[in-house]
Order: structure tokens, then sequence, then C-alpha cells
């Protein structure tokens, strides 16, 4: 393509929004124009599928739910006046409790105010608030956050020990739709050990984001926690950065919410017209499956120029890839959908993978974010007339053409600047691209089916380990792995009794293993 | 495959090294027994091929540079005593300059002793020593470390607000090969500029980690650094965190880096053995071979289920993607090889994209990593006789079966705790393990080509900015793109001078844009 027509095709397809400043250019993925013919009857099903989800249908028919999250920001959409109201309560709530905990109104026994907040949480839980906090939080924020997202012990040492002298005065936030997520009832678990280790009472410092009726709303209300607040049945935690669950904790920070909110409202609007080209969401969802023929083919490389939007990719992997991994399709065929997604920013990453990217195998397709406001205030020149910003403007477009060059398409989003406004309308941007694109290849969109398989294995693993300790206490001799099997009539999980033996002696769990553990029919096992 | 037999070649494949206490497991990557004999004579190639490269022959002919990293850990094997003495020395230096900085007898004019270490560089030079600060620094470390490592203006306004009070007592590492990575320039000019403001001397803080007469070398002795420490040419930048680059920065966070080098040493031993079966890097490069069909056609997803081991992943996105990223072979031959990585941490992406790992696309392997200690000292139960750390086990084990039985291929590493030692071990087992696979594909894995091309192009757009200002400053009147870039006699940049104009004006940098935004052809731009 020559010049004068790429110029044409660039012009052709950028997509701005004047409202928020907002730009979309799809002209380096190497489409042709008759692909957007081809696809039109699928889009208009998509928006009409998306018209009937936002008017409140069973948008997820395993699990017979509606999908709301679209009316948390114009509560004006939802269905009725009792969903309506739930939202603006909630809304309302958030914001009493940020100035009740912000003026000291609110604060804990043994401090004259809160300092510090402590989120527990993993997944859609977790990813939004840790996107949001690194991207929006001022740096001098009212209370600082800390995060547990894990079952790790010495993660949760680690963060409780950075926390140490501060914990008298921590906001704990509890975040589980269920409450039953293991990761995070341990987390609390070892939290509330944190603080009667210290002497403090734990519901003095204790909230809960929740849903309603669930078992840690139960546990909020017996113990007496300081606030709960709602997750409501129809968002999904994957979508939940605009609901309590990501409000809350950017509210205490010092977020401007209602700047979230706006944000996503406007471009929610923008993404809900019905035509393809004035569509920002649907041209990325057009780019999605045009890269990928529909079935994923490629990876979607997420590149943001600007540190602060270092974890977007992150939230961006279980977004897309959760709603969008499907083996089946919405009419049973097995479909093995998806979209991988992985990146951290640039150009810090051009240093780590862009050879890869240039020159090595074509499995991807890039998405580069651009900032267009540097930074507050004036820049030091690093060369005549140069500051550092240019740089990292000419690294952006300098990897972009050097990528189109080779064959290898991208996207870029542009925004004016990393605020709470323009992060919300990135949020609201990829929750629609994921739904629309749902809709095109025929997923769910909004269950994760796959999921429990790995966490009933993981049970039953949690309960042959009960049944391995209970028969090495009851056995005073020591024991073959085989011998164990046997007894525990599983002599088909030796492998998985290995296992469980290795990670408990290294414990010290009261196990002695004997012998060479490379050569597991060696050992010998007893209790210690 | 029924669970006898499974077990039977867990056991058969179990690889184990009594002195790392180490284990490595592919049984789960579905090859034929017989893939092994078919790829034997390749694999005798390659040790052939490391050996050479061990003892000094030119292993990167286009740059016809030797690859010595392995010499770091045991100088013995360095093929001069030249070399050797410069290995033995720089360890000298970092142990001898550590000794100073935390007794004190080297401080700075306005402190008693040195509180912080901020760390300029991006690329090799960051990514190392970024994920052995997460892995190993001590929770209240001799000092605290902070990066640099991208040339985002408000990414460097971040870290230096953060630093603020600190800055009288931070010692800064400028860290670059050649002296002429802008992003890294780029950084140091920006922190002079804060020293500056701060009315602090710079050369007092600073500390030069760069390739003998490159030149930032000769910035740092005409300006009279506090030291400057060798990046020797034979040690790229992707495999250099076991040189000054990363030993500096974790001797000074208190990381015992003998034990690193030990830890690389001995795994350096084991993967030296020219037997498939008995070399562990050998077996994992045979299990990415099969995964991709020794063209990539797999990703590679890394979860460490251990919190402290996040960065691992983004550290192997460079060592893996940049060495075996090529076009070309080393015959000529365009091959387009590669295999991409990405990952986080388990359990937390579990809940992100296990959904989609399960289920979804299959263009994927699996590396677990496991870590047998779960933490210092005893856990509180989270339920009868169950720790946080015996779920973290569990929904590895869990995960792994769930893959398994859907099809999905996976390797599991496991080290008995994340330590010194074991980092070190397993940096070197990744770094022979990049080697011996690019030996296998036959491209040269220490070079980077691609990334030339990027860094040009951006080059080339910082040199039309500044023509672009130049034209404007001299233009009274207000000029169309297309007029712009005719006086540029550069007609077919229009798309880049629109670019160019709209982060400058985005800047206030003495641009006046006026029109449509989203319709480049209706602008007008003048000097402001």
């Amino acid at each position: 393509m020559d010049a004068a027509t790429l110029w044409q095709r660039y012009q052709d397809w950028l997509y701005y929004h004047e409202g928020l400043g907002f730009y979309l250019d799809i002209s380096r993925m190497r489409f042709e124009d008759d692909l957007v013919a081809t696809m039109q009857p699928r889009f208009e099903c998509a928006f009409q599928a998306m018209a009937a989800l936002e008017a409140g249908a069973i948008a997820n028919p395993d699990e017979q739910r509606q999908v709301g999250h679209y009316w948390l920001r114009d509560p004006d959409l939802a269905p009725n006046a009792d969903l309506k109201q739930e939202i603006v309560e909630t809304l309302e709530e958030i914001a009493s409790f940020t100035q009740k905990i912000h003026t000291g109104t609110l604060h804990p026994p043994q401090a004259p105010r809160f300092t510090d907040i402590l989120s527990v949480g993993i997944g859609g839980s977790a990813l939004g608030p840790q996107f949001v906090a690194a991207a929006l939080a001022p740096t001098a924020p009212p209370m600082q956050i800390h995060f547990i997202d894990n079952t790790d012990p010495t993660g949760i040492d680690r963060v409780l020990t950075q926390l140490q002298d501060h914990l008298p005065s921590t906001l704990v936030l509890i975040i589980s739709k269920s409450g039953g997520t293991p990761e995070t009832r341990n987390g609390m678990v070892e939290v509330k050990a944190a603080f009667r280790d210290r002497h403090l009472d734990f519901a003095d410092h204790a909230v809960a984001i929740t849903g309603k009726g669930s078992s840690l709303d139960q546990i909020a209300t017996t113990e007496g926690w300081l606030a709960t607040f709602p997750m409501h049945d129809w968002v999904g935690g994957r979508t939940s950065e605009l609901s309590a669950v990501g409000l809350l904790a950017a509210s205490l920070q010092g977020i401007d919410i209602s700047a979230m909110l706006a944000g996503a409202k406007e471009m929610d609007a923008a993404t809900r017209v019905p035509e393809l080209r004035h569509n920002p969401a649907a041209l990325l969802a057009f780019a999605w499956y045009f890269a990928g023929n529909g079935r994923g083919e490629k990876d979607m490389v997420v590149l943001p120029y600007k540190d602060s939007l270092l974890l977007f990719s992150r939230y961006l992997q279980q977004l897309v890839m959760e709603s969008l991994g499907k083996e089946k399709d919405l009419d049973g065929n097995i479909v093995h959908q998806g979209i991988a997604v992985y990146g951290n920013k640039g150009s810090t990453d051009q240093h780590a993978y862009v050879q890869q990217l240039r020159e090595g195998v074509l499995n991807f397709f890039m998405t580069f974010i651009e900032v267009l406001a540097d930074r507050q205030g004036p820049s030091v020149e690093v060369e005549p007339g140069v500051t550092s910003g240019d740089y990292l403007s000419g690294l952006l477009q300098g990897t972009r053409q050097a990528l189109y060059e080779n064959d290898r398409d991208s996207i870029t989003v542009t925004i004016p600047q990393v605020t709470p406004r323009s992060v919300g309308a990135l949020i609201a941007l990829y929750e629609r691209a994921v739904g629309l694109y749902g809709f095109l290849v025929n997923v769910n969109a909004y269950h994760q089916p796959g999921v429990e398989a790995g966490k009933k294995a993981a049970a039953a693993i949690l309960d042959l380990q009960r049944q391995v300790m209970q028969v090495l206490q009851q056995t005073p001799t020591s024991l073959t792995l085989a011998d164990l099997a046997e007894r525990l009539a599983a002599p088909d999980q030796q492998e998985t009794i290995y296992k469980i033996l290795r990670h408990l002696q290294a414990n010290q769990r009261g196990i002695k293993l004997e012998g060479n553990p490379g050569h597991p029919t060696s050992l010998k096992v007893s209790r210690a």
C-alpha cells in the first residue's frame, strides 16, 4: 500500500470521540473492505443481542442471570425501579462511608483515623482495584492501599509485615461475592489472626463487599463489622470494577469515582451506536475477529505507553480470556474459543520482546495505548528541543511502523491523559468490545464453567491430605507410598500422595520421609 | 493413559537434583518416547555447540562476540586468565563497595549513609534486578530499591516523588552497556535535574554500570561519579543478572549474592551433562520443542505459585523471546522462530484466565513453578488440619490435573524455597534451556537485530518533530497538514506529522491546532 493510500485508509477508519478526546485507529489491521460487508449481518445480530442484554434479558443462560454492569453508570437504564434504587443507594453509601472514614467520624479504637486499606480478594475482586490504584491513586493518597490477592503464606506475611505499625489504623476490605472463595477466606483468617496477635478487634476494622445473604454477609453481620456493601447478582466479577468492588477502594484512595462513572457512561453511549464504523467497541471486536479469524488464532499483545497503565493488560487478561475462553458455543458446539492477552508497558517491553514481535513467530496482533499528555508541568530537555515524553511518543510510533513494515498488525487507542474519566471510559470500551465479540462468536461471555474443575480437583487433594495425615497418625510403622495408597483405598493416587507428603514434610507438619525423594518408590513415610 | 501407566511415566521422567533439592517433571507433556530417539542427534549437536560456547567460541557470529555468562559463576571456566581476573575483581569490588556503603564509610554529603537505591535501566538492565528484588529482598532491607525503567515522564515523576525526602541519601545506579540507550539516558537527565533542583551534587550519588570506554563510562569519569562497574562485552543484557548489573543492586539490598552465584554454578554443572534425561535444561528445551513442533506454535504460560516470584515470567519474556524470536536461522533461512511467554502467579491467575486455559483455544503449554516451603514459622489453620499453604499446593496440583484431563500439557518445576541459591539456579536453568533450544532450532540466541528497526523509526520521528517545530517557528500563518508536509518535503509523512502535532499540542509545546482532530484534513496548525 503506498503512502497516500495508507494515509487515506488511516483517515477513513479513524474513530474520534470529541467528548472523551478519545481516538481509535484500526487502519494497521490489514482487513479488506469486503470483510466489513461480510460481517455486517453478524454485527446487526450482536447489536440487537446487546440491546436486549442492556434491557434486562437473561444474557447468561447457564446461570439464568441478567448482566447489568452497564446500569451501574447509568442507573436510569436499569430495567426496574428496584434495581435502580439499589445502584443509587450503593453509590450514596460509598460516598457517605468515605466521608466518615476520611474525616475520622468513623475511626478505629486505637487511632484517630484509618490510614491504610488492606484489600483481600482475588480475580475480579483484585484486578480492577489494583489496576485503578496503580493508574489513578494520587501520589499522596488519603489512605494507602495494600492487597492480599492469593493464598500464599509468604505473600500474606510480607503484606502484613509492611503494614506492621499501621495495623491499628488499617481498614480491611474482604471482597467475595459468594463468600466461598477459598483464597479470600484464607486471607481473612490470616488477617484476623494478625489482628488477634496484636490484641486488636478485627470487627472494628472490617468491611465486607459481598452478595446479599452470602456466608460472608452472615459473618459480617454476626460479628458486627463496620459495614457491608453489596455485590449484585447481575454483576460478574470481571465486570465489577464500577460496582462497590472497585468504587469503594477507589473512593477511599481519593479517586474521583463520579468521573470514572461519567467516563464509562459516555463510552457506553458511544458503544451503543449500532453502526460498526461509528462504534469504537464494535471496531475493536471487528479487528479482533479479523486478527484471529474469529477463532482466537492470534494473541492480543497490549502495550500502554504509560507506566501507570502497567496493570491494564493484566486486568484485560481476565476480562477477555475468562469471558471468551469457552469450550462450547451457545448452541452446544465444541469451539474452544478465546483470545490470549498479555503485555506490560511500552517502551519498556520493546527491550524485552519487540525482537520477537518484529521478527519472530507471527502469532499475535498488537494494541498500542497512547496517552497524549506527558506529565503535569514542564519537562527538561533531554536533547535540544526534545523531552522524555517526545521519546516515549516517538518510540510508540516507530515501533508501530517497524511492526507494520514486517506484516505485523496493530490497533492504536489514544486517550488525552490518564484520569478517572479516561480510565472509566477504557473499562467500558473493553467491556463492550468483549460483549460484542462474544455475540459475534456466539459464546456465553458471562459464565466461567471451566474454573470449577480445578477447584474440585484441589478440594479432592485437600481431602486426600486429611486422610493421609489421619492414617499416618494411626500408624506407628513406616510405610511405602504403595502401602499408604493401599490403606487409603487410593491405589491410583500415588503421585498425588507423594506430592502431598513432599509438601507436608517441607513444612514440618509431623511427617518424616526417608529415602531418595527423586525415586518415589524408595521412600518410606512415617509420622515424625 | 491409565493411572498406573501415568504414575510410571511420572517416575520415569522425574528429574531430581539432590544438592539443590530441585525437581523437574515433564511427564504431563504428551510426547511419545520415540521423539526422544528422533531428537537425540540434534541434542548431541546442541551439547557440543554449548561446550564450544562455554570454551570461548564466537557463539554470536553476527556481532563476533563470545558468550560468557556461564563464566560469571565459575570464573575458573573462563577461557583465559584475563577474563577470569575481570570476573573475580568485579565481585571483589562489589563486595567492598557494598561494605563501604552499608557501613557509611562512603556516604553522601548531606547524610550519614545511603538509605535508598534508584536504579535507572531498561530491558536486561531492569528485568533481572526487579525480579530479584521482588523475590529476595528482605522485608527490612538495608537499602530500599526503586526503579526508573522507561522514558515516561509521569512514571519518572512518581518515582521521584516517592523518593522526595530520601533524595539526599539516595544512591543512583545508571545501567547501560553502550550508554546510548535513550530511555536510560533520559532517565539520567531527569534524575540529574531533580538533584539539581534540590541543590544536590549528582556525582556524589552516582554509580555507572557500563561497558568499558562507553559514552556513559566517559561521563562517569569526567564528572567524578562514586564508582563504575563493568558490563563485559561477552555478557548480553538478558543474561546479565549474575554480572554487576544484577549483583550490585542485590548486594546493596542485603541479598546473599555468593549464594545466588553458587546456585547458578551448581545448576550450570547439572545442565552441562550431555544426556537429555539427566540434564534439566535439556529436558525443558525438549518439552518446549515438543510443545510447539520446534516452531513456537504454543505459548509458554509460566505460573509460579508464590507471590515473590511474580516477576519471573516477565524476566523470562525477555530471556526467551528476545533470544529465540528470530526471522532467520543461522543458515540465513527465513524461519520466524520464537516462543511467546506470559503469566503472573498462581493461584491468582486461576481466577483470571484458567477458564480459557482449560476450555478455550489450545495455543499454549503450561509451566507450574512449585515452592515446597510455605513460610517461615508456623501457620494458622484455615480449616481443621489445613493451612493457606495447603490450599496453594492443592490448587496447583488440582489445576495441573484439570488441565491435563482436558488435553492441556504442563511442565512442573519444584524448588524447596525461594532463596538466593534457588533463584540463582532458576536463572541458570532457563539461560541454559534457551541456549540449548536455540541450537536445536539453529538460531543465534545472542543477538537482537529486530530491535534496531523500531529505534531507527523512532529517531526519524524525532528528527521530523524538530523540523516541524522549526518550520512552524518560521511560519507566521497557519498551515494545513498537507501544506506543512509539503514545506517539510515529506508529503508521505502526513500521518506521522499529524501525530507529532497532536502530541505537541497536548503538552503546550507552542503549537496550536484548530479544526476537528478526528478529521485531519480539516486541521490548521500554527505556532501558538
